[in-house]
């Protein structure tokens, strides 16, 4: 089983329309959900994880709608991860397997052979650090920039094109709450 | 959920005890479960599965059982934890989410859009790389230096002691298969 399962997939995509929509104007739950063919419920579900990360933030009524929370350059793709799974996922869970052995008997272990991080664990936590290190310095922005530089800008100008033209279709019904 | 579950700080704990142990003798499936309180069926299993990826080897007879398949200078973490996990597990699988989205209505998304890579899988990929440079980059003769370092050398006495008088019993007793 992978670290990171679909839920980081789906925000890191997510983010990234928003990034490449329009700044300056909100975008609904709805159609950010049909935009990347996810269940409304879904990403309303995502947004609040991300919302509580303060990644993206919500305005309420025509005008409102979600946002990204801070510059595409202030979001690292591990905050988004972290974000979209609920917390920090480890690459190891130590079970302390060095305090279960013949030599201590059925007893507690002698403090000296269980005393600081054990040796295995310290190992996996500096590759996590690396791991981590990797993704904190990896940004949307950084992406953005990699994948309009791909596609000659044109990803930028189409998904502009759509999210405004959802944004004046709701402007003139007047519709209630644009997250609706 | 972590990346390496049990069976991975099994597998490293057992072969760090293969590497503390005398490596001039071979050790049953037997003792090393009971070193470490496990169940022998998971040990076998455990080391079925560490033979498979050539990181332990086994003799038959009273004079058989196993042993480290290479100098423990040669085993890094990183390949203990993919023969642990019967097989290397991902940080992230890439569900290609980029090929649904609405700009291609149900049809086919155009070539440009799906060609390549995903920046975001990609920038999963690169983490992905650090974490196992870091782990390979580490031997279990590194966590045994570390470890016997950190006990003054008595773990490596004791640990020998232990694994000297369980074959000297065994050869002693004219056991079948030393492995059973």
């Amino acid at each position: 089983m992978a670290l990171y399962g679909a839920p980081v997939e789906y925000a890191l995509h997510t983010l990234l329309n928003l990034c490449l929509a329009p700044a300056d104007i909100p975008h609904s739950a709805k159609d950010l959900a049909e935009f990347q063919q996810l269940p409304v419920p879904f990403m309303r579900k995502l947004l609040t994880q991300l919302q509580r990360a303060d990644l993206v933030r919500a305005g309420k009524g025509v005008r409102g709608g979600w946002m990204l929370a801070r510059a595409p350059e202030d979001i690292s793709v591990l905050a988004v991860a972290d974000a979209a799974q609920g917390g920090r996922h480890r690459v190891f869970e130590c079970k302390n397997v060095r305090a279960r052995c013949v030599l201590w008997g059925d007893g507690t272990p002698p403090p000296s052979a269980v005393s600081g991080t054990c040796e295995i664990h310290a190992v996996m936590l500096k590759a996590e650090k690396e791991l981590r290190k990797s993704l904190a310095a990896q940004s949307l922005a950084d992406i953005a920039a990699r994948v309009n530089s791909k596609t000659g800008g044109a990803s930028s100008v189409v998904i502009k094109g759509w999210f405004n033209d959802r944004f004046a279709t709701r402007r003139d019904h007047k519709q209630g709450a644009i997250d609706e």
